[in-house]
């Protein structure tokens, strides 16, 4: 059973083991650094769909698909998934994984959602309440700009602070405890709100969201960031990365030397013109589970905590001038199940 | 810990209480039948605030802090919470609660929401891994109005087949096992379309869902409708209600007795010109706190069933042709903890 060691963080008593998991991405995507990680790249934007939303259905209903294939399961061996996605009422996941027939709740966490659903499926399956358990989410560049920005063929000109929503999808699946990657810790992420107003400075806004989850985390395990080969944000971007670094440093934190940001990871800034990184749900969930996954797998990684990171605003709340709240859970994920005693 | 007996269904071995709950409602469902029951209830459509959206963060703010109250709290002693909510990126949850600084699950199951969220917080709360654990949602005519059909100046004429999204909220609080009402199981359900495409007859698309889930609870458990004293779906309203009973007619389960719909509840349809009903996340949940638990509290309602249930469309969904998903949770709710032995 987890134990509950502070308000925000569960230790895993007998970790849960990160059974299968998988990565689909677009084709911009598969053109960055990222590109040669993922389980399967596809070129066309609608993913032979007739439209964007539908593609992206298709995206997340692709990825887990996959993560069940590599696990050698059945979506009948499937307890119960966590899915959720940008889009309003988060279609890219009712329609996409509808036909799975998996017993489901629905979350909404924006680009925290991968971080979310892997806590809560982490937290149950540690807890006996679960066998295998699946948690995924996706994001798609051309449903997102339509729904939050403009429409694509309006041509509009993007902020230098403007993110790139990146068209990816990754899938988790959790099982009681067997073998590396381990899910050894979760903080539980709350609502952060510093007043930034610019919905094309995301990173900004969900930078002191980041911080205070990955604060908590250290200072509720008594963990230190050289504890951890990486301390990966979802999609801070440039200036949100810039941001937490120096957030952090006020709190005499220090983790410039662990700190990577999936949003600054998936594209070639000076090449693929995407201003100041990715963004989406499926940026940071493609890439733990086509980059980072492995690596703890095999070893490479001993320990990386995953901290996705998302920003709560809506088009409606940014017309009536509202700040953007974030938030971010931190789950550690380690090459060994057992639970490091230290203390400072 | 929860014990899971099949797929989607799990006992409570050491029920959770329900420790607190609370209800606030608008000005039309005050002057309904259920008027008298909730805790407050509000003329003013905007709730103090300039615009509806922001008036239903209001709502939901509202709500969680008079279910705080009403147990004895102050909001640091609620170690999460679960909420969400219509609005397209759950925007009433994320501004109303940001304030509390709750650590916060995001969900999203549309009109199933406080079934999801109950479910997840009596799982949780049962399995040891929280004290006190929220869970919250609203809904609210006109933000839902405007966002999924027709801006209200239009003054569009609604279907006979049309529910009425209602303007309410409810809040329970869940802790470990202490006094009734007590969550004794729930069965989790799993997305069900059987290709209903008019958003203007959300009941008939939501009927299969809760069909799916009351047998599949039924089934698993080894309970009779008339084991209970109430079967609540979430608002199937009139046309839902009646495909309810005739889809359980067809697996031999009668819950004609039994079956209550909140839909039904909130309004006088006669006198309220609401057509075939109530409907929003916060239908069924200012319901559930408002008449319901108390009696459930007080033992005038033994055992109640409560089967929220969502349509997880959107308008883009709708306008590129897509049917109708749907999903239900069943929460089994009791005077007593103990879970009974029965077979059939």
């Amino acid at each position: 059973m987890a134990k509950k060691i502070s308000r925000n963080t569960f230790i895993m008593e007998d970790p849960p083991s990160i059974h299968s998991y998988a990565s689909v991405a677009g084709k911009m995507e598969s053109e960055g650094p990222m590109g040669q990680y993922f389980d399967e790249t596809e070129q066309d934007g609608y993913f032979g769909q007739k439209t964007w939303e539908k593609g992206e259905s298709e995206l997340i209903k692709r990825t887990l698909k996959k993560a069940i294939e590599k696990g050698g399961l059945v979506p009948g061996d499937i307890d119960y998934m966590f899915s959720g996605d940008l889009l309003n009422q988060c279609i890219s996941s009712t329609y996409g994984l509808r036909d799975f027939e998996i017993p489901m709740f629905g979350i909404y966490g924006a680009c925290s959602t991968m971080s979310e659903g892997l806590a809560l499926a982490s937290l149950m399956t540690d807890s006996g309440i679960g066998g295998k358990v699946a948690a995924v989410t996706s994001s798609h560049f051309c449903s997102a700009e339509r729904q939050f920005r403009f429409p694509l063929s309006y041509g509009g000109v993007r902020t230098p602070t403007a993110q790139w929503t990146c068209t990816a999808s990754g899938a988790v699946i959790l099982s009681p405890k067997a073998a590396a990657p381990y899910v050894r810790a979760v903080t539980v992420g709350k609502i952060v709100d510093l007043g930034v107003t610019d919905a094309n400075n995301m990173g900004a806004a969900m930078a002191p969201a980041a911080a205070y989850v990955i604060k908590t985390f250290l200072h509720d395990t008594a963990m230190e960031p050289s504890d951890f080969d990486a301390i990966i944000t979802g999609d801070l971007g440039l200036v949100g990365s810039e941001l937490l670094i120096d957030l952090l440093r006020t709190e005499n934190i220090d983790i410039s030397k662990q700190h990577k940001d999936c949003g600054l990871m998936m594209f070639d800034r000076e090449e693929q013109d995407v201003h100041a990184g990715g963004s989406g749900c499926g940026c940071s969930a493609s890439i733990l589970c086509g980059y980072f996954l492995d690596k703890v797998k095999n070893g490479t990684l001993k320990n990386i905590l995953f901290c996705a990171t998302g920003a709560l605003m809506s088009t409606t709340a940014s017309q009536q001038g509202e700040s953007i709240p974030s938030i971010s859970h931190a789950v550690f994920i380690s090459h060994e199940s057992r639970f490091k005693e230290n203390s400072n």
